[in-house]
């Protein structure tokens, strides 16, 4: 595994930064505030760690003007540092970067139209009449359902499922284990047994998707599940069929969204929340970690149900209690009245 | 992609519907009643979609009797419109079906017995002395540890993982990332360390199971996981060792049931509802989403645990008020004492 | 599928046990106690089961000297007779012992050193560096990373993904659907739009460390994610970047630990507990099921958050109650003083 370096001039130019230093100062990696050392380069974006700024041992910090006073080395002055870190990060990304070309093991449909510049890893199946776009990378053992689009640059990781007929847009990020487009959960009940419906519906991902880890995306029963451009969902998050969201909303893991809900854009999803079905929640919803939506949320603001931990001896006597609110609702209320006759 | 077309009057017969109207009338396809355009067939299953009814532009739709009045176009009359729908959906399925044989790169051990009539995918792995069922697919990646037996018609999709001695009914349906038969979590502590206990049990499906993408259901520490006939399990759920489900319960997607509990038949489950292990749960139980439960439930009936979401700013106020639950509790009872004294 | 057989008192010496009875007993397998027949051993460890040991038809039962008395057969005396099953259960484990050496269907770079003790399924690919230890097996269709190091007698399961630079520990034992070192989730926000980062880190597993079907643990995004040594990991946890999880500590299923966290040794989750991000968990925590913490854990002990199941009509009442919680509250407070004026 090679190194990569840059001069610290080449990086302040590339992220449109102000460069207050030594524009020859070799760069070789990125770190924490804390961990960094020579030849490296950090970043300040969180003021709580500001008090870490005059120690730091890197060769260079990406900081916002108004926080580079305390630095004890170069600087690269950025209004929002973070995103400047976020972009520099690529480039010491020790990831491998596949090579264009189809491995001998793949099998690929020949029917299949497969870009000259896209990579197709070892064991990769890519089906009938499937399309796979430029400088597309298909991991080691992912498969590709028949008709299935995908746009340039998005990169499937190793072990990915696509069933027949998915449309992924560009530049998307699809982790190991997702499946995209499996059946919905569709069943017709007669006298107490479930006949499967088939779920005839796509899922369409827009532009710059990332799907996490094990997630799941069921495709539509009759209409599509869409994702709009931008979302972000993290590993074990499960969408079922015909749930649209908007653009650029984000969810942690573990979030799950019932059938045919409609998210809104700019929405942001703590770990574990979920939404029941058939509902509709506005832009710039954000929910807290863990919290059930049952009904439609209509205005944009933070939403929250449940509770954090206690001790167990304290807790077990106030969740007897709960099951007990409504019995003291009604004893307060009597008393007050009492009190007021 | 070819699309298969049908006459009103072949599917009013396959349905065993009354057909009012055009038996010649051409259906090449079928959608929801808003969205249905001319030669697609809906139905009207939800009564409070009837106001839709009498707009549709389908040229069919199969409705029951009572609600068939307002009908502008052919109908099919059928007391379940949902299930008629349900069984229709799979004539206008576009998945592709696979053919029977078995793909030259998938690795079959020589003992395993596989129909003549099976579909086995591109790098499936097929293991010593396993059984593949007549008319079974065995989708692309998919593996089939030692000595599984798959009754015939069931569908394993890509990538799903049996491990060793797992037995498969007939016409189930296994969805993507579905892992069957991994190891139990069980462990005996010795002085804080764990180690680990070899799970020998089994993981036995019965005829018409679904499981979901990415669900997992481990086998049996020393007995068998036994999943009933006809049960439906959505994605990403967990079922633990020693687990056994009745006929036809169904559970939504992120369920977890806990090692050695035993749940009935006909039971619902909303998504990311969980049971604790070691419990009892009735026949014709049915939890709603997230649910917890922790002790056995011996009658049918619908249980319900925790909370739904809340402007933050006011849930803050009363889950703080939660930790002081039992103190107003017993408040209450001393002021209700002095005002009766 | 051939049985293992063995003498009573082989048993005996091999896990250190004090017999009662004939060492020329044979056993050939383990069951529980009230399922076990002639030739069966099983074992007494839960007191509560203590009423079935009169009647069991085994040939041998692992029981501590104090609850031997009633035994009607065979005994071995152990004080932990959890852990001499646990030890003896792999003596009696089906699971087919894969041979070593590579499958002529794995995919392994030229880089890659692989041990010759260790076993290749098929499928399998092994990426540049990548260097595989003695007497591991690397299950059917598992993919592993480039310049990942796997410790001597770890077993991966078929279907696993490791993605590049993951370091494995010795004895680890991994299942199927596994992801380790997918990416963290971390984006710079800019304008409303997500950019993501690049996760740098890597996850590095301890010894005798268990990673169940399909749990994902991320890569760090500048720092590594460490699992410590002999952490039990179950089914479809999510294990965020930079998160540290101390020796010990077991985790059932479903459990989500958000980024950058610090979990202590010798904790144990109930499943679907969650932790938020960012937090410091100490030693010896545990978590009842579903448990959230968005808080710090300083000391020892059992914690809980939440209700658990209720009948649904009681259940909505004083569901609605919570909402109203801080205004009784206040309304109580108001009536103390009244009574106390």
């Amino acid at each position: 595994m090679t190194e990569s370096c840059y001069r610290l001039g080449e990086i302040a130019a590339e992220l449109g930064a102000e460069l207050r230093g030594d524009p020859d100062t070799i760069i070789h990696g990125v770190a924490t505030l804390q961990a960094a050392t020579a030849g490296q380069i950090t970043f300040l974006a969180n003021p709580s760690y500001g008090r870490y700024l005059k120690d730091t041992r890197a060769s260079a910090v990406i900081v916002s003007p108004s926080a580079a006073g305390d630095s004890p080395t170069n600087v690269l002055l950025l209004d929002n540092p973070y995103l400047g870190y976020a972009r520099l990060s690529h480039w010491f990304d020790p990831a491998p970067r596949p090579q264009p070309g189809v491995h001998p093991s793949a099998v690929v449909d020949p029917s299949a139209r497969v870009s000259e510049t896209a990579s197709v890893g070892p064991h990769a199946v890519i089906e009938a009449e499937a399309e796979i776009g430029d400088h597309v990378v298909v991991g080691a053992g992912t498969i590709i359902g028949a008709r299935c689009r995908i746009g340039s640059r998005t990169v499937l990781r190793p072990r990915v499922t696509l069933a027949h007929d998915i449309v992924v847009g560009q530049r998307c990020h699809i982790l190991s284990g997702a499946v995209i487009g499996s059946d919905g959960f569709g069943f017709a009940n007669e006298k107490g047994a479930w006949h499967r419906i088939a779920q005839i519906g796509k899922v369409v991902l827009g532009d710059d998707v990332e799907v996490g880890a094990n997630t799941t995306i069921d495709r539509g029963a009759l209409e599509d599940t869409v994702i709009g451009n931008g979302v972000k969902l993290d590993n074990l998050i499960q969408i079922a069929h015909n749930v649209t969201i908007g653009d650029h909303s984000a969810m942690a893991a573990m979030v799950g969204i019932a059938g045919s809900t409609r998210i809104g854009r700019h929405c942001v999803f703590g770990g574990a929340s979920g939404v029941a079905g058939h509902l509709e929640i506005a832009d710039q919803v954000q929910l807290t970690g863990m919290t059930l939506v049952t009904g439609d949320i209509r205005e944009p603001g933070v939403y929250s149900s449940g509770t954090s931990a206690d001790k167990n001896r304290q807790w077990r006597k106030n969740a007897v209690r709960f099951r007990q609110l409504d019995a003291m609702a009604r004893k307060l209320k009597e008393l007050e009245k009492k009190s007021e006759g």
